[in-house]
């Protein structure tokens, strides 16, 4: 049995490029110590066959669900953490998800991105700097999120595009603020084999609340993060692993008029404080 | 990195099912190494992601990708030692393929199962027994292969339905015997995901030349197994792993007409000598 692994690997031996080369003889090893180490039967082979097939066919333009079983299986986060993790007093990167749009409005400093949506506003501000704490003039900060229904503007025909989505620049002394709503927890789409796996496994399909950004600037390593709200549900237990400890932000609560007025939202409201820290580029690997 | 590993294998704790349990939490543990070990790129895993979904896409009712991917990567081998290796003397197995059609014709010793094709004629005969060298008398024998144009009938609307494919039972001194015609080296399917990664690790898509055998008997593990023609190409390199050198027989030439005339062939016409050992079921696991 061993002699089959060991031509498998042979037989890869030729490849002409040297990267896939590693990556597929790598592959075969661990998917043959995988089977062996489980003594797989003929009919658990099979139902991986039928999974995988129909995680295939589940997939169209607006749907990739092997995306979400890479999510579910902490897959993604682990190749987020191989790839971004910038290390040291860096903002921690975590998954990028599929309801990001690029080219969403840029705003002005202190604009609102909540379009169409009642929900008490929350004002999100802080600055974005280097691991010394130098400000980081015109960060760009790509923000998107959640209606209030728990819903992106993609999933939902009741929102106008680009509702809850936004750029803004930071300013010269690296401060930005926004105004949005408080985003919701979600469940992931729960309906093709990825959501039955989930049930087999006992477990649930929901995100714990939070913002999505990305922040850029020239001579830094961007970020791919969230603001999560630390009175979310399933902090504990996010569906996809993308909670750190340290992304964790407490959504407060005001009802005072007067500071309402001076943010130009209504009472009551909410405030968060965030700093984003950039790491710069040259410790890029 | 390894506090998400041990994440998600925590999560995988509550799985109702021990053996899903078992299975989920040795995959993720797998997975995982693989990708940390090679420290799969963003644009890895997405050409992963990518891959694996036109996979799915190219199934349908007539074609298994994921079989023949896992087939090509000696999976669907290893699964088959794992779960049909009897061990000792008995016949080795090897992969079922694709092309298997349940109720082929039931024919009698020494017929032809050859309806529609003019190559030579092969006589297969030998005598299945048990690993002590006991004939099994009644032993069934269910036989398909390629015609000489290297298709099988499912794959070729020109031939006959059940053209090279029948069933036989072992006299009562365990002989069997019947007449083919060669069977034909032929490529697996490689317009598709599986033929992409076959080329770009320099790989060929041929199966060396076999006669495909299901044989087996009330008191004893059935085994699926092919008998390979010594002279065939691809033995070295058979694009599925499904070669094992005590499945190799000569295909002897003849031009007696005496001989062809006992065995009602034409000449010339070659013989096929293999005998199949099946092991009691009581060894099966």
């Amino acid at each position: 049995m061993e002699d089959l692994t060991a031509a498998v690997i042979g037989r890869l031996d030729t490849t002409p490029d040297p990267r896939l080369r590693e990556i597929m003889q790598a592959l075969v090893r661990h998917l043959h110590a995988f089977t062996r180490e489980v003594g797989l039967t003929d009919d658990e082979w099979l139902a991986g066959v039928k999974f995988l097939t129909a995680t295939g066919q589940m997939c169209d333009d607006k749907r990739q669900e092997f995306i979400l079983l890479s999510d579910t299986l902490g897959l993604s986060m682990l190749v987020d953490e191989i790839n971004h993790d910038a290390g040291g007093a860096a903002t921690e990167s975590t998954v990028l998800g599929p309801f990001y749009v690029a080219g969403a409005p840029l705003r002005d400093y202190g604009e609102s991105i909540a379009l169409a949506d009642d929900a008490p506003r929350a004002v999100v501000s802080g600055v974005v700097r280097d691991p010394d704490g130098k400000p980081i003039p015109g960060a760009l900060l790509d923000i998107w999120q959640t209606a209030s229904n728990g819903r992106y503007d993609v999933q939902d025909p009741d929102q106008p595009p680009f509702n809850l989505r936004g750029r803004f620049h930071a300013r010269d002394d690296g401060s930005y603020r926004f105004v949005t709503v408080r985003p919701m927890c979600y469940s992931i789409p729960d309906d093709g084999p990825v959501g039955g796996l989930l049930r087999a496994t006992d477990r649930h399909p929901w995100r714990a609340a939070h913002i999505h950004a990305i922040v850029s600037a020239d001579g830094y390593r961007p970020v791919t993060t969230h603001i999560f709200d630390a009175d979310s549900d399933y902090l504990d237990s996010d569906a996809v692993f993308g909670v750190k400890e340290s992304l964790i932000r407490p959504f407060v609560r005001h009802d005072d008029p007067a500071g309402a007025a001076r943010l130009g939202v209504p009472a009551p409201y909410f405030t968060v404080d965030h700093d984003f820290v950039l790491a710069p580029a040259a410790r890029r690997r």
